[in-house]
């Protein structure tokens, strides 16, 4: 049985110490959600342990957005507070950390609303968070913090407690806080990581094809694309690792060149819709067709929410080494089910997944950033060389190159 | 047993529909803390029925608070994040509803804690508060949010639950909650204190003596001193009802002319401490003792906060009519326990306390606004003239005039 209290505050300590790295001194801004308070305040111990001036806790609760979505008049469902905007803003210029802890811990919030208007109110998810991120002025980290509500969620066949620890357990490995330093343990994956996507940085493909059960598609690259690992440094020289955990290496694709079809190989939960057996179908880079088992319209109306939100900003690729795949688990949060698996995401783009400044100004823009998963280990991934020729990269979850 | 999910719906209507009088297309500020949940989202779904453009709810955690007192260094105490000062200021701006849900819903959050710390940390109040409150553009209320820990608190002799039960009750009461129309009730009530309110300000009584066990002080007046019941008018002419329950009249006094000295009646939960048995020696307006039996530390902190803050910014008179005092029950909330009992406040004054603009350059000014109660049914309660004579107010808890 896992001690809860104990994981609670390792898992703190990962996040401030490894994920965000905070120094003296700094303000770190902290996005939570009700449900999450024991991660939290530990979160927040932590933070002030590392010398934080401030720690900025935005408390969010979806009870409160379902009564907004259930009895507000429609045409103030866009209205977002300038104060929050302002504090984003705030955080960027005080060269802030910032921490959001994810996992959906009251699931059915928005049960019963109609995805119409809840596509419409993306709260606390601000559309300026992607050009913050791009500026590389905060050190940040996004974090699960494992709940009732969820452990609910992901295992509906155990009692309340039983499904708790269990979540923990998992949460516990995939976060790697049984090694005994789990920062090194995180650095060590970094590594992997980095190389490979180095190599696959000095490729140069032209264009990135997968195909499995359901998904054909070729993601078309700028000359600069760059592939990355979640392993950030700010404008100030500040390293950090945004994503605990992450198994992924992405690049930002050129969003006029993607053709073809796919399908999710996960459910997706956003925004207290669970979304799934999503089905898109890409023409010269526009998402035309989206259907859904289950959510389609709740993603039609997020990338209708902009230009840009029917268009690509990210291609992640994900071997088999890491510890979510294998796992088989479905969480329904996009922080674990995208390290599961190779994805890609519609809306805003990361200025890092380029070189030139020429393709910089290519790249897709979007008040949105959704991510979906559409690999397996049946899923074989190609690169396409400017001339045209497939090499393989992935193939049952290995890398290739 | 009491029906806490109808109790609450309830008091959500009234503190939206009658306190804070939430008005057609208005933002609607709420400041809540954990453990309040319920009642906070029941205050959103009232206010968006009402037609709210946007309910702005605030969630502080006492326990993250904890940490920041615990942990941080000892100069960040008094920071204060910009933009809670903005966002304050924009709900004036914007001529906001403001609603604070109060009650001590963790209890223990702050035990251990050096008061000294403590003192320096008061957030989520802000210093500028008071200040817009005075301009009377926004219109507000502050009404209890009965939970487990509060409940604890009041009877720690019960069971949770039992407890819990036992405080919704009283609330219930005390909130008038279980008249037929408790809105209409609340009328009669506020209609009956502004009519004594009336009478007290036609006599233009140079100072008010109270005596009671441990307890000999005068206060005095402007020429211009006016009572008030809590029934309010923002500047655009909407009227609200700023404390449920409320059962005071008020007025302002002049800061400089405060002599004698006062013992607490009640104990007093402050930012997460507790102070009992306060004892506080005036001179010329001035506090220069400060004693308690507990938590001397804290209350000297918070008057050493600025100059303001060791004169008066207050004075209210309880009747023996209110509903609070006849329970005999200590609640370690000031909205409930002030009004049980005269009081008087350090700190920030009220301009509607006084007419002419001569006295209300004089009137006190502070960063903080600090209730103790000081009255009883024992207390007599005498108005001075200018010529000296006293004329009896209160004795025994009942109206003289």
């Amino acid at each position: 049985m896992p001690d809860r209290a104990d994981l609670t505050r390792r898992l703190a300590d990962l996040v401030v110490g490894y994920g965000a790295n905070v120094q003296p001194g700094q303000i770190v801004g902290v996005t939570t959600y009700t449900g999450k308070e024991e991660l939290t305040r530990e979160i927040a111990r932590a933070a002030y342990e590392h010398g934080a001036r401030w720690v900025d806790v935005s408390i969010h609760d979806p009870l409160v957005k379902r009564q907004r979505l259930l009895h507000a008049e429609e045409s103030t469902l866009d209205y977002i507070p300038p104060w929050m905007i302002d504090r984003l803003e705030w955080l960027s210029n005080e060269r802030a950390a910032r921490i959001s802890l994810t996992g959906p811990a009251i699931p059915d919030a928005l049960d019963g609303i109609d995805p119409g208007r809840a596509g419409r109110d993306l709260l606390p998810y601000l559309p300026t968070t992607g050009e913050v991120v791009n500026r590389g002025t905060t050190n940040w980290c996004v974090a699960p913090a494992p709940s009732s509500g969820w452990a609910a969620l992901v295992f509906p066949e155990l009692e309340p407690e039983a499904a708790l620890d269990r979540l923990w357990e998992l949460i516990a490995h995939v976060c790697r806080l049984d090694e005994d330093d789990p920062a090194e343990a995180w650095r060590e994956r970094a590594h992997t990581l980095e190389s490979v996507a180095a190599r696959l940085t000095a490729r140069r493909f032209d264009a990135i094809r997968l195909r499995g059960p359901g998904t054909d598609v070729t993601v078309g690259l700028f000359p600069s694309s760059t592939w990355n690992a979640a392993d950030f440094t700010t404008v100030d020289g500040l390293r950090h690792f945004p994503n605990i955990p992450s198994e992924e290496i992405f690049t930002t694709p050129d969003p006029t060149r993607v053709d073809g079809h796919v399908t999710a190989t996960r459910p997706l939960e956003l925004y207290g819709a669970v979304m799934d057996g999503i089905r898109v179908g890409f023409e010269r880079g526009v998402a035309t067709r989206i259907d859904a088992e289950r959510g389609a319209d709740t993603l039609r109306s997020l990338v209708a929410k902009d230009e840009g939100a029917s268009r690509l900003g990210e291609l992640a690729l994900v071997d088999g080494e890491g510890r979510i795949g294998p796992l088989g688990t479905v969480f329904y949060e996009t922080l674990l089910d995208e390290n599961a698996a190779s994805h890609v995401a519609l809306g805003s783009a990361y200025d890092i997944g380029v070189e030139d400044e020429s393709d910089r100004g290519r790249i897709n823009t979007s008040g949105v950033h959704v991510d979906f998963m559409i690999g397996s280990p049946e899923t074989d991934v190609d690169g396409v060389t400017p001339d045209g020729d497939a090499v393989p990269l992935l193939r049952g979850g290995v890398w290739q190159i």
